[in-house]
């Protein structure tokens, strides 16, 4: 509480992200859901090539380099004017927020998001007055799309697949959501789409309902959580109403060399199926063996897993591995907290997190 | 208008940046307020260094390493904790209207601004439903401090230099200022700043007044527009409250690289000395040689000159340097639309736009 703070600030509830252990600290960091692989050494290549002197001059607006990669990526479906670029997606998504759905002051509808989801959608809604209402998962964490048909709503968000949970819906599903609810915008959050086995993002489906906008990131399959790029595709109507805002608050959200460096790994198409390919393997052969020593590992369509100890509290086996140097990230909340969420690493580091499971457990 | 678009986002008057010419157009551009000159050498050093390995992780949250420069350069007066790091000085003031500035629904007090200051001030006070009142600035463009004292608000915004005007108040103003509102915010913008003759500081003043934010950037005096760093110094009761609201909605605004070469920037203070005072130079010099050729020209304390043309109206002489090739800023508002704002370049461009003004009136 301070004086100085607005009525709204003193009572905001921030989220918070996983912790970052000092640099220098050495531990295997399975919390956060980064990319154990460097990104495309096509941006060590751009990064050595990049002229200082250019950082005097402000960046395009608009990103332009990047939306061209984006629209050139999904050239079936989309063109640059599809595209907006940000700060990372969680710029992306706080402004789809401002933009899209109404401030409680002028409705009484409100926006439906899954009650256990990306914990930032709440957030958000306090933060630019969006009334939220929280639709139960079924008791499998799966998402009833039945839920949100037919539902009065001043928008609705979803991210597929669904975090902390791991679990994805069909295309086919989505699209059922998006058409039955054409006079509301409906925000689909890819984050870890690039990690379904069969990969598919409803941005094949943005010319065909202009109500749909589809947030990614360059954070998870690219491998660049360090450089804040993310984006929305979305239609031109959709992009548009996100320029507005984006030109009441930043003029230029995304840096010259970010903007370089997001474009070449957007454009190398080869390293990122290798990277995501080797991850949804990785990810696959430890489902198995957590399933082997007594986890409730639920079905993941991401690079990171939700899983269920049966011989230890979730909250002890978290602190348990962080004694052992291993981060991973527990959630003390109701429905979820028997769980936790283990980012896919490197094989080397799975194998050192089973070894130290099994410590535990014997 | 569209009906995806919410209220506030249909009815919003978005800021509108100087223009940029596309990447490889030759111009002169004197529109935008850059440095001429780029940035700290070290800044290249830093990015030849980079590992882009590195990326793979998420940034610290705080910018810590720039926090830390920032707080060494002002170490008589501050320490980290007083110090807010944000993706450009323009996320940092939306930060700043966030967390101190009631909105209208909670109060009828106003935020006090110049009537002729940055024109983003009343764009976050429409984004963020802060109610303003715009204050009339003297005939000669200068600011009456007696007008923010005793007068009843919910927060101050002040830049010192003022833009476009590039008329600075002195510090014991500044402090009467501040002094006066105890209870209240008083935010002075201070991008400019670094162009005084006697570079003056409202940091020094950090220590004394637990209601002073002062907000600064790099993209001015450290030639680096296109990195979009910028940060704010104030006791750490407002650095708090800046917090909470960063944290509602991008955890991590500053990726790692931009974190790295803003803290290389700001430690190399031999650079920006050199850099600053060849900009003052330039500028009074310029200063001079308007005034001889017909000009009114304001007494700047910036790297632009605000002038007004005898022989020509200012939007023909903005138009037929356009058509020369240099850019200059032309605002069509009632007040200063007799104007040109006039970034200082390098000394052979502003030669360049001196011959041209002489063709013009020849």
């Amino acid at each position: 509480m301070s004086k100085f703070w607005n009525k709204k600030t003193n009572e905001l509830l921030p989220y918070v992200a996983g912790e970052q252990p000092k640099d220098g600290v050495k531990v295997i960091k399975l919390n956060t859901n980064e990319n154990p692989f460097p990104p495309s050494p096509k941006c060590g290549a751009v990064l050595r090539e990049f002229d200082e002197a250019e950082l005097r001059l402000y960046p395009n607006t608009d990103s332009q380099i990047v939306r061209k990669s984006v629209a050139n990526k999904f050239r079936d479906y989309i063109t640059e004017e599809n595209v907006f670029v940000g700060n990372g997606s969680d710029e992306v998504l706080a402004i789809c927020w401002q933009a899209f759905f109404e401030e409680e002051k002028n409705t009484d509808k409100k926006v439906l998001v899954p009650n256990i989801s990306y914990s930032f959608y709440p957030v958000y809604s306090q933060l630019y007055d969006v009334a939220i209402e929280k639709v139960p998962l079924k008791d499998d964490f799966s998402i009833d799309i039945n839920d949100y048909i037919g539902k009065d709503n001043c928008g609705i968000a979803i991210a597929n697949p669904n975090a902390p949970t791991s679990i994805a819906l069909d295309l086919d599903d989505i699209e059922k959501i998006v058409e039955a609810n054409p006079d509301r915008v409906v925000l689909i959050d890819e984050a870890y789409a690039a990690f379904k086995n069969d990969y598919e993002t409803a941005i094949t489906l943005v010319n065909k309902y202009d109500n749909l906008i589809v947030v990614k990131t360059l954070s998870k399959a690219y491998g660049l959580a360090g450089l804040r790029v993310g984006y929305a595709v979305g239609s031109k109507e959709l992009i548009d109403g996100m320029m507005r805002v984006r030109d009441s608050f930043n003029s230029y959200p995304v840096d010259r060399i970010a903007q370089k460096l997001a474009a070449a790994a957007i454009d190398d198409d080869d390293y990122y199926e290798a990277n995501r390919c080797k991850i949804i393997r990785t990810r696959d052969r430890i489902t198995n063996e957590l399933r082997e020593i007594g986890f409730d590992v639920l079905d993941s369509s991401a690079n990171f897993l939700f899983a269920k100890p049966n011989f230890i509290s979730a909250e002890e086996l978290y602190t348990k591995l962080k004694e052992k140097g291993i981060l991973v990230r527990f959630f003390n909340k109701p429905l979820i907290k028997d769980y936790l969420r283990i980012t896919v690493g490197t094989d080397d580091e799975m194998d050192q997190l089973m070894a130290a499971i099994k410590e535990v457990k014997s």
